[in-house]
């Protein structure tokens, strides 16, 4: 009988699952709402039946081993989610305890970029680091840091939010009621704010003035600026080199092997990877320079939400 | 017989050692100069002649267990002082597979702030404690990361680095080649440099006018903060506000429990500690606001580099 580990990723809208061999191995997965139900209870209650029902049919070849959730503000220690400000739970949620009612499985919780760093030690391109560095380059940027084989949790589970590192003081207002944070640079979001500013500054011509703010997107730019458009591969410029001079002050404090970089952004290749590795080597202490890759995260982006949590579930019974 | 470690503290002028018991109580210690010998082997044989003759008088009460080193760019993966910019010996020493030729004891080297960190989880006010962080505040600024009761060394052995992340782009030019790292800021240095910024930018009467600023030292600074002189105190609030901005970021990697300060700088007391938590608080992700400590450290500043330094000892020896 082969071994599975579900993995679940509760994103504000989906909850998806997976079950997902060692091999990193998607058997099957599926997904619920995760808004729409009166309350956690009933939430967890339809999300455990729509697992159970899909299992039903594997359940004669494979047995399901651990659990591993993904979700935002996840505490691994506690096993709560806490003050997902994009969820319907609010306050804290012990969401392993009540979870357990339905799987009396290993279970535990962590954020997703800290799913994501596990997924990338498991089955992805970090398996054999002990030190190194996921970045989610999504609408926010989220990190996972990984110090001698595990994941730093910090003392209240909380560590790896360099998306909120401060890059210029009174900066760009953040989701997060600061000025100045790292993922209103570096992210999605943070390359559509720099083209307006570019949009501003500049009098270059370019497609980009005709899309309003709400409906440009990153792979608008990242097209754009495949076709040759200044204001776009100047955009694309100007992220890069703020993230590759905050990654600089990541390496100051754990001074890893190598830098995943992951999620959408990631997409635009070179345009994004190259500037990146020039400003970041640039402005690395000398004792760090040219040790340290960047490079794409060894997962794939479809399923990686689901395969980080599943990690999770693999890692703690390793233990 | 009771146990001591031998704990060995290597400055660019001064080399001091003393033999500590496991409770931190040093029952002796003294120094070489670190200059003026022909070569690192000769060196080696001076200390060890010098820390021989001085143990001869103890042998009987006390053994020798194990040696612990500080040195500026101590690699603890390999046991080198690689590239001190301020010692004799250039490029890669061996320090540790040299000086066991002379102690053949279990030996482990590492910087002077990774050591003090050690020390403060020893002897000091983070026995116990599982993730803090440690500030020197000299000349320059200094770090010891603590992660799940490691220090962390990074994939190199260099990893905690903190005086060099950038906290203002093309800002104050820095000994490390690159211009507005923290160290710049957040030093007896940085706070003489922001006293010479304000005696610039202001009209303020103040005796600092009359001194030089070869001569001006962090102590001058305090004592006219402490006798009400404006200048001097704007300094110290300049100085505490970057410190608690830039700690912030520090957070956001490794959500410690607390953070130590330690150096000649913390002699200021609350004229630096009161605007530095405050500070710290204004910028904390909400998430960690109201939990973390920023306190004094427990070692005593004259020999806690010798302290540290045997405390490192200590922790090989437990491990």
């Amino acid at each position: 009988m082969k071994e599975v580990a579900l993995g679940i990723d509760i994103g504000g809208t989906f909850t998806k699952f997976g079950f997902i061999e060692r091999n990193g191995e998607a058997i099957y997965d599926s997904s619920v709402t995760t808004t729409g139900h009166k309350n956690i209870a009933s939430y967890q209650k339809a999300l455990a039946e729509e697992i159970k029902n899909s299992f039903s049919r594997f359940q004669d070849d494979y047995k399901l081993v651990g659990v591993g959730i993904g979700a935002p503000n996840g505490n691994y220690y506690k096993g709560t989610i806490e003050f997902a400000p994009n969820l319907d739970w609010k306050d804290v949620v012990p969401f392993v305890d009540m979870f357990k009612e339905h799987f009396d499985l290993p279970m535990a919780l962590t954020n997703d970029a800290n799913a994501a760093a596990i997924g990338e030690m498991i089955y992805g391109s970090a398996v054999g680091m002990k030190n190194f560095v996921i970045i989610t380059l999504g609408t926010g940027l989220g990190s996972g840091i990984v110090v001698n084989g595990e994941v730093v949790y910090g003392h209240d589970g909380f560590a790896g939010e360099v998306g909120h590192v401060q890059v210029y003081e009174n900066g760009r207002m953040c989701g997060c009621g600061h000025r100045g944070c790292f993922e209103t640079y570096a992210s999605a979001s943070g390359l559509r704010r720099t083209v307006f500013e570019l949009l501003c500054s500049e009098t270059t011509n370019t497609k980009l003035r005709n899309v309003n703010f709400n409906d440009m997107t990153a792979k608008m730019i990242a097209d754009a600026a495949k076709d040759g458009d200044q204001i776009a591969i100047e955009a694309f410029n100007i992220t890069a080199k703020i993230l590759g001079m905050k990654l600089a002050d990541t390496v100051a404090h754990t001074s890893p092997e190598a830098i995943f970089l992951f999620g959408g952004l990631t997409n635009a290749g070179d345009m994004l990877f190259i500037p990146t590795r020039e400003s970041f080597e640039e402005n690395l202490l000398k004792v760090y320079k040219n040790k340290i890759k960047i490079v794409p995260s060894g997962l794939q982006e479809t399923n990686a939400a689901v395969l980080g949590a599943s990690a999770l579930a693999w890692k703690e019974l390793e233990k």
